[in-house]
């Protein structure tokens, strides 16, 4: 434990790289995957059993929880960690980006965003001090930056402009959150696939100096290959010194690609979404527990997984739960995908520290290229 | 641990009961509650959650189990222990009432009952011979009679024609589940609200002889005071060296009432299904989560209750989660329901034990007249 926030590189392997985010709520090791518990709980999971998994922090969505239940309601509390029964750290995000996509009649001026809850249809302003008093109000340990992400397709004159208006707000984040200590500021690269633009954004946050440094504006549908062309060189325009998070990332091969292009920390909701529409990830890439081929098999999801899914069920199981809409199919799943997640950022913390990641990477594309087991 | 089935009286104070039932799989302290496992699940509960509860013994749906994934499935997969992770006793219904209250074009003969499945349409045959090889198929420890419960109102003669009917499909049940070390059957009293009919059912079952008795056709909508009336009786014509089970039972104040009138066993839908309509029952009476009053509650549900909802989150959160329809909302009020429940359970046993049953239901009904706790 510590009472100021410090990241420590412990080793790299090509662009790869491990080490451990310091806070006062707990270490984080990276590369770290974090589990989103978008309204103050990962869905169909207990806190305990999140932890359980190995994860070291989680992901919390300021946009969710400034509608529902409001940040001043969780403060008055005694803050989100509490609330949810967490108390490891949380990284919450801005709340930009999911104004964008889930809020209605939003409207974009140089002071920040207003906009109608999805939820109830009522009316909110977001800036970027008004998202540094929610996400303080939520007891956040990683606070982001409030920035603009645009929707893409864009003009390279539109993620410019965008790029520009994020980095003015990352100016006003940055002199809006003050001096937290114990708590971090991340700023957030934008600039779409340009990699000049990239550059411009890296440059404006290093001047600005932040705890930690995110790349923005990905996965938001480009593709693996446009995105991986961006990591080839965003990460490396970021200080070397201080945490790099790829924001909404991903698939199990997403990770790892990533991973080798310098990432340290990553959020998704993939496994606890797919653990809700019977979709498990596994060593051997994707099963599709709602297949009939399943309702007769006695083995589980993986026989080398130690998650409570496969160490006490068959994938029969596991079939006639989800096909009974029962919620122990979504509890079950979620818990071994997130122990799946989990256990690949170890495999991979291992590797690095061993400076054996480039076996590591050809050992986990061949055995997802085996595919699923064969049927009995 | 034992070899046989066996049930052993160890105090009674008035008419209420205390002993433990000797399985096999385990030990059921009595008076007991079994949380119902419908499709192979306590709905929102893992299994080991359901045990931290003090459940000993857990209620199984033949007629659900039939129609999905089928007995036979289960039994090639090992059986219903197994499948669904629960190695302690597990009682089986019959799948007759279940057939009456849920199944289309339901065709009742002396040979049994011929139905549509309600999930798929398929066709099915269900008789006493066909209901025991289900449950053998299943693996259950203890199996109930296939028998018929006449939809109220009935006349008089339709209850006796209907009773006598499930004494003959008693005889026939008790024929075809033959000789079982270690498992069970019990029979179940028909005979609706008249003492004169229970007489002679209770009669019939004790000339053929099982492990155990239920009394049955009670708690489908006949009304507290009703039961009550039935329960003054009833209990005492089925022989005092067995466990007595009323199926189906039920709010908490009944579950008391019935042990005071000499029940063993009970079991219901109620604690899980109210989990998952945010209603929790609390030493104080009834809670309705969702009630706006809790939205800024930092209260537990019940600060002397230590399950997990109570130890670890407000009602603040509860109210929260249910809102904003999070699984763990369901997870965390079953999981409250289901402990007090079994708290319950375990408060007469002790009460029973130390000869102060009428002192602790004087105190449960105290306690439940004060109601819940001022708001804030
Ligand atoms: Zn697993
Ligand atoms: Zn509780």
């Amino acid at each position: 434990m510590t009472e100021r926030f410090s990241y420590t590189l412990n080793a790299t392997d090509g662009r790869a790289r491990t080490g451990v985010i310091n806070t006062p709520r707990g270490d984080i090791r990276t590369p770290a995957f974090m589990p989103v518990g978008t309204a103050a709980t990962v869905k169909a999971m207990m806190p305990e059993s999140v932890r359980a998994t190995g994860a070291d922090i989680l992901l919390g969505n300021t946009y969710h929880l400034m509608l529902r239940p409001t940040a001043e309601r969780i403060d008055r509390l005694g803050g989100l960690h509490k609330f949810m029964n967490w108390d490891r750290p949380i990284l919450t995000d801005s709340g930009g980006f999911q104004v964008m996509s889930l809020a209605e009649l939003r409207k974009l001026t140089e002071e920040g965003v207003t906009f109608k809850s999805h939820i109830d249809g009522s009316k909110h302003h977001l800036t970027p001090e008004r998202s540094m008093e929610i996400q303080k109000l939520l007891g956040s340990d990683i606070v982001m930056c409030f920035d603009e992400c645009p929707a893409l397709p864009a003009s390279d004159e539109d993620v410019r402009k965008s790029m520009e208006l994020s980095m003015r707000w990352a100016q006003r984040s940055r002199d809006a959150f003050g001096d937290r200590p114990g708590h971090a500021l991340f700023g957030i690269q934008q600039g779409g696939v340009t990699e000049e633009l990239r550059g411009i954004s890296a440059e404006k946050l290093r001047e600005i100096e932040f705890d930690g440094y995110a790349v923005g504006g990905l996965a938001v549908g480009e593709g693996q290959e446009a995105m991986f062309g961006v990591l080839d060189y965003a990460p490396d325009m970021l200080p070397k010194d201080k945490p790099r998070y790829l924001m909404g990332v991903g698939k199990p091969d997403d990770i790892v690609g990533a991973v080798a292009r310098g990432i340290d920390m990553m959020d998704c909701v993939l496994p606890s979404r797919s653990g809700r529409t019977g979709q498990a990830w596994t060593r051997r890439g994707q099963v599709n527990i709602k297949n009939a081929r399943h309702s007769d098999d006695p083995r589980p999801l993986d026989e080398a997984c130690t998650c409570p899914a496969c160490s006490n069920y068959s994938r029969a199981y596991l079939n006639h739960v989800f096909r009974s809409h029962e919620m122990i199919s979504g509890m079950l799943i979620t818990w071994h995908n997130l122990h799946y997640y989990q256990e690949l950022m170890q495999g991979m913390r291992d590797a690095i520290s061993a400076g054996t990641f480039e076996a590591f990477q050809a050992e986990f594309h061949a055995t997802r290229a085996m595919g699923d087991i064969e049927p009995l």
